[in-house]
């Protein structure tokens, strides 16, 4: 049922964003609007939909729209917005973290130069305010209103997780406790806030809105805790990639995390540095005999199925677009790599 | 006039300003807000008044929403919109020029690394926002969301303009032509929206909204090009402070962009690079020989002229704001540092 829907959506996504582009970025700033269209996979060496991503933010946020029995069309701007906002998100982190790639393509900074660079990136944060206040075209003034003051607090969060990222990088060890506001700032405040703009464009109030952005919101923190599970025991981080392994890249991720709190072999190698591509199966074979796996995947599946029972609150009616969310959701959840 | 509009105005936009950065900013994000805490020059090595600066932006907003016989408190949510969105883009474009100084004190980057600060920036617009969303408060929704739209135009200018500037940086000439579109993005844009923006919050629409927004648009101009001539002619740049003359840090302001296009005397020395101290003097005599001088005053009455006349068409009033506001562009075009 997703595969239909993304079919559909997709296209109108991309025409959306850009429609946005083309129009607000004056003909006078062409170098602006060329790295603009460079990062969001259009243009430039690399270019197509390897490039671009999934766009499962607006994928989302329309799917929410759908289900509650709305034309998903009306909040094509707010899907637009949400994606330029991920993608300008993109733009700085790679530049804070001094990240060379991505999606297998030199970064926007690399390319263009750091101060360029930033300014390119507040462009796309402008362009996606742009973008969400248009919804005003598509529903009552109050509405658009509060679809743009949501959107902003998101970007509150966003900067925060960000902020957190950064400060924990300089200390040697963080807590448990320390690492799930930071994930719910840098992945779960953005997916929520999809689900909850996509019920706001379909006037959905109250406790069900409510419900669609916990949706999202647990969706995000799953699908984190995932990441960091596939981060250390996925398939090609075992066997085919070990450099890719969390382990050797000296990423504070959920399992890392337990495991130091064991203070236990594992610890003890961490605090040396340095890990070696080599060492990771038996390090990832090390954190799981302390544990470390057990408890990641517990975390996951209690944070799924707080995920699902939103979804259950949120979705009143059985059409389409209501199990086409469950998909995504499945699929955001259970994959391998 | 205008002293007494400060002095009630002034603590107003301070205390709109703390507003939206203590409610806005949760307790976990401390230290964004002692960045944010800082840079606005609050607090920290060096805070006080000097650090502060005029907010000449707020200012002349609320001058504007004054002027049309409206109380300008209720454009304070967007005064402190306009200082937020200018304080953004000094942290970043202190990234963007390396700058190591602003006000007496150390920028932001500077003193807390670059990712911190790019993702302080980040907030600091996003604050801006947020604060410009709250003005559907104080004037009805569709007036608000004129307000957040003409807003983020004028951010849409801001980062075309320095775009222009960084991407000058690298050609060793460029036409006046050339200069004119990146000042306009860079100082005069943001100017116009302020007064734009005051006048829209006294729900002043039509002809008179477009004279005011003239008016703080070609003010913004006409001070770039004061500024510019000061930069080599002003009494220290000339005498006390040499090494702080454009000529030195080799800026190419709108005398140096004509001097240029002379091909003369000016145009051997500047191409050879490294201009010292000691030679300032000679050089700025050089140059006003070749008629700059002449033509950066005749540019800047012209400006000036067009500005005055602007606001003469805006504000239909005599009341004491439209007097503070001729004070304002009185002293804002005839300062001599």
């Amino acid at each position: 049922m997703l595969d239909s829907f993304i079919k559909v959506m997709r296209p109108e996504i991309e025409t959306a964003l850009q429609e946005i582009v083309e129009e607000k970025i004056p003909a006078e700033y062409a170098g602006m609007k060329e790295m603009l269209r460079y990062h969001l996979g259009w243009d430039g060496e690399g270019a197509g939909p390897e490039a671009q991503g999934k766009r499962v933010r607006p994928l989302l946020l329309l799917l929410c729209t759908a289900s509650s029995g709305t034309d998903w069309r009306l909040a094509l701007p707010c899907a637009a917005a949400v994606e330029l906002l991920h993608n300008f998100s993109l733009i700085h982190d790679d530049i804070e973290d001094r990240s060379d790639q991505r999606h297998g393509r030199q970064t926007l900074w690399k390319k263009w130069g750091l101060a360029q660079a930033v300014n390119a990136g507040d462009l796309m944060f402008t362009l996606a305010q742009t973008s969400i206040l248009r919804m005003s075209a598509n529903v009552p003034a109050s509405v658009g209103l509060e679809m743009a003051r949501l959107f902003n607090e998101t970007c509150i969060k966003l900067t925060g997780g960000q902020y957190l990222d950064l400060s924990y990088e300089n200390e040697r060890e963080i807590s448990i406790d320390a690492y799930w506001p930071m994930i719910a700032g840098k992945t779960a405040a953005l997916l929520g806030s999809c689900a909850g703009l996509g019920a706001l464009a379909a006037q959905v109030k109250g406790e069900r809105f409510a419900a669609y952005q916990a949706f999202g919101f647990w969706l995000g923190q799953a699908f984190q805790v995932q990441d960091d599970y596939l981060g250390i025991w996925g398939d090609a981080e075992l066997t085919g990639k070990p450099v890719d392994s969390d382990l050797v890249q000296g990423k504070k991720s959920l399992p890392v995390l337990f495991g130091l709190e064991q203070r236990g072999a594992f610890y003890r190698r961490w605090i040396e540095g340095g890990i070696q591509p080599e060492e990771v199966a038996r390090l990832a074979h090390l954190l799981e005999e302390e544990g470390a796996k057990e408890f990641t995947l517990e975390k996951a599946d209690g944070l799924t199925r707080r995920a699902l029972d939103s979804l259950e609150i949120a979705i009143c009616d059985t059409n389409d677009a209501c199990l086409a969310l469950r998909d995504m959701a499945d699929l955001l959840l259970r994959r391998q790599n």
